[in-house]
């Protein structure tokens, strides 16, 4: 039999971390004291195991654990359920890492289209990339395709709605949907550059299964999704039902306990965001820098069959930035600037026009457009 | 337009919580600054309000926010996004607290059977319930088979399957799910006495309904499903659609900076559970008795048109502890005991009947058996 490897840290003194360790074995595998078990086969082959134990810091402290293959069964539920299910009720353990074999990894869907497919969809080989959302909610939905439009003349890659507009009575998902699209679409005329309209694709498995369909009806070829608030084995589904859609990933509701690298960078990989938000350091949220290069890392780095996805880094991210985040991530990474284009209120295009160029121009020394 | 109250917690010292508490407005609102917003609608009625700020220690506070009901589009994604989203990628905030209006909780299901369903059931009018585990994960069909065989004629109410038991290749779920509900029901002619197995439902959105339908076919009264693991919207379906079953909810992936109460008493009843599982104090996890008080408080309270949800709690629980939770809980609960009768390994159908009479007869002075 199979085993992979889940890495966690433990906050426990040093005389109790081997006892939290083997628990925490226990407790991720068969939960339940091993006295209580019979069968020699559950003995060696799914009682997970404690590999290594190591000090990071004063009652802190790495833990590697051996998972058995065969416990995850090969579906996205019970392998979260394996590698952070009852562990997550625990104030005193973090998911830090995760080493899959082929045979785990090949059981989802990964990224359909990847950094290739995005930048080939968008055609752009090289550049850094522009994305930009639709907000605030409450808006309606001529207002909402007003702004579509201004910010595709604006020459923005991916125009998104905003994570919180959903199917409410201001801005229903059909109305909004076929309006937005419209609006890029008839701008992109204008320009003679590609822009897509990705809209938030979100409700119950039939309700988003219903829109998904809308959005393909409609020539959508980019969607928004927050895999936490669909629930992660409905994203997957979604996914492998949808292939053709370039899936933005959204993190709304995946704080706790699992690690922005591996819940980002690697989860949301496996499962098949393409792009890949995340809150960056410096904005509004409290990343550090090193988490952050971590997970783009991961989002980007050779891994088994599956392909690369692009990082976004996002969450109050501002015009001035556009170098500073290009400088750090590369230019295999698509930038999100949302309200503060907004903040132009009536120059809005002219500042969406001044965040493309920047972008477009970054590295293209004494050519830059510094806003 | 009508707004309800969502409580959080927030750790920022004196001079900062102003803006701290403001900042969770605007991110779990409009997601943008106010200077970028040029609608007065949005303004007026979307934007979310700090209602009251109020120290709780020394640098932490409890911050009653205002949301707008109309954001949240009566969809439990989007609800979800709403109370705890972005903020849930904030170390230092936790949602402690929800006060919701008959507008809100019109549009979930609530539970379809509640305590009174349950009891009726199970012929139980007064006493206290019983359920067991089906463990470790990794036995075979025939394994399980036996358990349930034994449990049954043990006398406990519900027999369900160890939440991480879910299609693996040693218990697939189609052949486990027909073994076991036959040995439960064969066990039953025996006792005369009512007895159900109850398994695990999980897998991506299809593979769940094929297995509900499969368990309805089957005769099936009592499913399990930890909602975090499915995601709530897929949860909130399954109990739409099949409203028949009496749910069972189980904590796994339910930790992170939702207050247990909040998660577990009011959400998880609000989106159709039963009976919810939580871990007790005491056991294998750390939460505090009054952490434990509130919740099975808030999953039995009268709550607008839902029924009251039967608490369980669970984690490591003993024999010897049924007398102190039954009277820390009271009789409207269903205790769950499974690794402490496992031990008894060939003894398990003895320990399982005393465990079984100990509940029947709390209460019963002078006639207790007192394993």
């Amino acid at each position: 039999m199979s085993w992979f490897t889940a890495t966690y840290e433990i906050a426990a003194p040093p005389d109790q971390i081997e006892a939290r360790a083997q628990a925490l074995a226990l407790e991720q595998s068969v939960e339940c004291p091993l006295e209580a078990i019979g069968s020699q086969f559950v003995l060696d082959e799914i009682v997970a195991r404690v590999e290594a134990i190591a000090p990071l810091a004063t009652n802190r402290y790495r833990v590697d654990i051996a998972l058995s293959v065969a416990t995850t069964g090969g579906e996205p539920a019970q392998f979260m359920n394996m590698i952070f299910g009852n562990a997550s009720i625990w104030n005193d353990v973090r998911l830090t890492g995760l080493d899959l074999p082929q045979e785990i990894t090949s059981h989802f869907p990964g990224p359909q289209h990847g950094i290739d497919g995005v930048r080939a969809l968008l055609g752009a080989t090289e550049r850094g990339l522009t994305s930009t959302a639709l907000k605030p909610q409450g808006l309606s939905v001529p207002e909402l395709a007003k702004l579509c439009s201004t910010l595709a003349l604006g020459g923005v890659d991916i125009i998104k709605d905003d994570h919180g507009i959903a199917n409410q009575a201001y801005s229903p998902f059909a109305e909004r949907l076929h309006a937005c699209q419209r609006a890029v679409h008839e701008a992109t005329q204008t320009t003679g550059r590609p822009s897509f309209y990705a809209p938030n694709l979100s409700g119950t498995p039939s309700v988003l299964r219903q829109r998904a369909q809308l959005a393909r009806d409609a020539g959508v070829r980019v969607v928004l999704v927050a895999p936490m608030l669909v629930g992660i084995p409905t994203f997957v589904e979604l996914v492998r039902d949808f292939p053709e859609f370039i899936y933005l990933a959204h993190p709304s509701a995946a704080g706790g306990g699992i690690d922005p690298g591996v819940m980002f960078g690697q989860l949301f990989r496996l499962f098949g965001a393409d792009v890949i938000i995340f809150t960056n350091y410096g904005g509004r949220f409290a990343y550090a820098p090193e988490t952050c290069t971590a997970l783009a890392s991961a989002a980007r780095r050779p891994w088994d069959l599956l392909r690369p996805a692009l990082p976004v880094p996002a969450g109050g991210m501002r015009l001035e930035r556009v170098d500073e985040m290009l400088d750090f991530y590369g230019k295999d990474t698509m930038l999100l600037i949302g309200g503060d284009l907004l903040v132009a209120r009536d120059a809005l295009l002219e500042r969406t026009r001044a965040y493309v160029a920047k972008v477009a121009e970054y590295g293209s020394a004494g050519i830059g457009v510094h806003a």
